[in-house]
């Protein structure tokens, strides 16, 4: 049941185990103990992905005449993430746990009214020199400072990394009590103080090429913390190899990293992360206009793949919230059972990006009008959608624990998932009635090649037809074909060469001939 | 025209020149200066490569029942790559230049006889402060070694950093000179003596999470140097969670990253990369034969794409130059301009990756065959496709300056890319044979909407109908649809609702009615 904020934690853990046990979504390295942030699709997950990812291209790029694509390198120069200001500000503020080492943002830690009780304890290296550690427990107002002793051995026990230390060396400092108030941060895990913020850059570093000279300023690069960069840093070539009037969109989907200090939600806030993004090029009378448009592109997007409207929340995001260089974003959010959280922003960049890498670069990026005879910086709307989210709310909207009266007349749970045939992983189920009837296969495997070419189909002959649809119900196969005793003429010349398709979601039946069922599909699937 | 060694040096100029000028791929961060080894495809070649890589995918996993895929993330855990042996072993041995500081590749670099002399020169810092440094030029056997002074200036003058100071500092040591007996390397480029070889490992790392503690094991990470070690971690919950019999496969298509220290043959060898992967796991007895059938198969697919057989090179790699854990290796090369070269590896692994897995991460990674009760590590047949070496073989394989007779009977070149229809990024161009008729506009654009779901289009009403074939030709585009006079009925009932259809190789042309030009394109970009 959801709660009264909108979340449902149980459901999100239903969610979670079905996608590992039909091989949706794995951690990344699970078996040395998992990578934090990192995951991996596997067959299913893989599919739905690549069904999402093509959809919006061929939205996005095939099927406008305004649109380019591009594919760039996710290795990026320093350069470019200088002039984009990056390397300078793309950075969250971290404080430190004086008892754990972790670090954590500062800016989700709240600042908290409360008395700070010091203790030290010793911590025993391999040496056999004894360290001295100090930390302090919180305590809210209005509590006897004394009774923070319990919590701090608590926590020493679980968090001091020499167990044959004695949570009694533990050491109340009577001397240091600070009352404090509502400018401290403290770790919510065990109470200790935290550090002052310091600034702490979010990209991935690392060294390229072989140079001797660990100085040698080429030899770093980064992992693109947003796809968009390459996109402006290959503007005027790709406008210059098209020849293509404004206003004009360039496409790009590709992976994106960022160092997120706590990635958290399972795979929506993550490390290594999917991108689907255009930076749209206008005129700047048209700016605003265009974010409008966009927005709405975008939200029929969603309704098309089967988030419904009533799920998506528009933020607009209000003066003083936005990027300081955008004059308009909206932000488009999915009420996740974790709450309601961003898939996408459409953005308004105004001429600051292709400006900051014309100066950074020494390199004219102007655009000049033919007809009004006018020279610009081009500027930008972008429609940027996180891939990863948005599989992860087809997922989660697809999900149902369904009651059903079975055919014995009893209720029982059917789960199902209720993809869009457009992003389902598998199209149809091929089933033969009986495994043992070799006409019934010879049809059923005969129907399987002419499909496959066209689309992922899942053959299967074992068992009861009624568990087939079950598991194909639970990996959300929007339609089941089964071929029977009718397929082969047995009940008469009418049903001869037709089958049985079943619909995922209402559970009906109808009879199709074979013949057409390949543009009868296709028609639904795209 | 090639050379003796089959190579063509001004062909590769040319294919370069036209993937810029058209589109197809640009060097990345080309706007500072260009990231070295690593490449963004612009519009033209981000459609060829998903081309590629979504016909890999349906032949490799759509259209198979033993063949699954997967997606995994490129950030990789050090266990996971300490396991796999590329922690320790996956390095070049690499050589310093005295001189210029370059590292190259020792083993690139013949060694030589000769006599080194040795220079020393004065470098002045910033502080003020000179330093001297060494460096040694190789004199060849028989010539006069005090000739070697002018070499030593030029590399002098072109490689010391600070320009103030003069090339008349360089100081011949006479009394350090040695003679070399095919022992010792020296740098091409300048002559300089290079440093005895160290290995260097090829893999990208960087830290991960906000440990304060810098020498935490996990905040250490490394980019995938192949695909192929995310599908061996993933096995077991690949296999458990499709509860499926060997043989099959895993599938993958994704980047990998190696720091190439010299990166060359334009996107050839680079250090960002996509493969096209499949591990296929087997019982110990079907190894060498589904090598043999593997190789088979990935033959006909380079066939199908549009790269004949006989331009494609099987090399069995013999004992002692195959990785120590494979049994069989063949290696699929095709005639590049720059020489014959590798597109791809079909491996046969043996049960090295996952034993290492299952020793490394201590959980059992065996198989249990049902029928026979056995139990065993299952067995790896590896084809391992180059992703980019593919869509750069499929440019130069298209290439052409064609020599041919105009309307006029004057001869003149047209330059045309003949790459298959599969796989051509542009599907289709469609023309209304003149801009100024409404009517024809208004079916050209008709139609370029029925086809935009399905393919790539190219609407094009600007200049004469041959200049605009000349651009699709250009491009690779196989087919150009004109809508004229007889589509309109002009010309009598018989033409009224046909088009003209160009095919881009053979220039010829022929009339299909608007209404099958939908499936019959289908038919033949599939």
């Amino acid at each position: 049941m959801a709660n009264k904020d909108h979340t449902d934690p149980e459901k999100m853990e239903k969610i979670v185990s079905l996608c590992k046990r039909r091989g949706f979504i794995f951690q990344a390295g699970e078996l040395y103990g998992g990578l934090n942030g990192c995951w991996d699709y596997g067959p299913l997950g893989a599919e739905l992905k690549r069904n999402l990812k093509d959809y919006w291209w061929r939205k996005t790029v095939q099927e406008r005449d305004d649109v380019l694509g591009m594919d760039g390198s996710i290795l990026t120069m320093q350069q470019v993430l200088k002039a984009s200001g990056h390397l300078d500000g793309f950075s969250d503020p971290m404080s430190d746990c004086l008892l754990s080492k972790a670090r954590l943002r500062a800016d989700q830690v709240p600042e908290q009214d409360g008395t700070a009780v010091w203790y030290s304890g010793a911590e025993l290296q391999d040496t056999g020199w004894s360290v001295q550690r100090e930390f302090a427990v919180l305590v809210p107002e209005g509590k006897d400072p004394a009774a923070s002793k319990k919590v701090a051995r608590q926590f020493y026990a679980q968090f001091m990394p020499d167990k044959k230390v004695s949570p009694k060396e533990l050491v109340l400092n009577e001397e240091k009590q600070e009352v404090l108030k509502g400018t401290t941060r403290f770790n919510p895990d065990n109470g200790s103080l935290l550090t002052e913020p310091k600034d702490f850059n979010l990209m991935f570093q690392t060294k390229m090429g072989a140079s001797a000279d660990d100085n040698d300023p080429n030899a770093i690069a980064f992992l693109r913390p947003e796809t968009a960069q390459s996109i402006f840093v290959q503007y005027k070539n790709i406008h210059d190899s098209n020849r293509i009037k404004l206003p004009f969109g360039i496409a790009q989907v590709g992976k994106s990293f960022r160092n997120e200090i706590n990635p958290r939600n399972y795979t929506f806030r993550s490390r290594e992360f999917e991108q689907m993004e255009v930076e749209f090029f206008c005129h700047p009378d048209d700016g605003m206009r265009l974010t409008d448009e966009w927005l709405e592109t975008r939200l029929c997007f969603y309704e098309e793949i089967g988030i419904p409207r009533e799920k998506l929340h528009i933020l607009d995001v209000p003066d003083g919230e936005r990027a300081h260089y955008s004059k308009k974003t909206y932000d488009i959010e999915y009420e996740f059972p974790f709450g309601i959280q961003e898939l996408e922003g459409v953005a308004y960049r105004t001429d600051y990006d292709l400006g900051k890498h014309q100066k950074g670069s020494g390199r004219p990026l102007e655009y000049f009008d033919e007809e009004t005879k006018e020279r610009f910086i081009p500027h930008v709307v972008e429609p940027s959608a996180g891939c990863d989210r948005t599989v992860l709310a087809l997922i989660c909207e697809a999900f149902e624990e369904e009651e059903i009266t079975n055919e014995k007349g009893k209720t029982e749970t059917r789960n199902v998932m209720h993809f869009s045939p457009k992003v389902a992983p598998i199209k149809v189920g091929i089933f033969p009635l009986l495994k043992k009837n070799e006409e019934q296969v010879r049809i059923a495997r005969d129907i399987q090649k002419t499909l496959q070419p066209w689309m992922t189909v899942f053959y299967d002959e074992g068992g009861a037809v009624g568990r087939r649809y079950r598991r194909q119900d639970e990996v959300g196969t929007p339609f089941c074909v089964t071929i029977d005793f009718d397929t082969l003429g047995e009940n008469g010349e009418d049903l001869k060469g037709t089958v049985t398709v079943r619909h995922r979601d209402s559970m009906e039946q109808e009879r199709l001939p074979i013949d057409g069922l390949l543009a009868w599909l296709l028609e639904r699937i795209r």
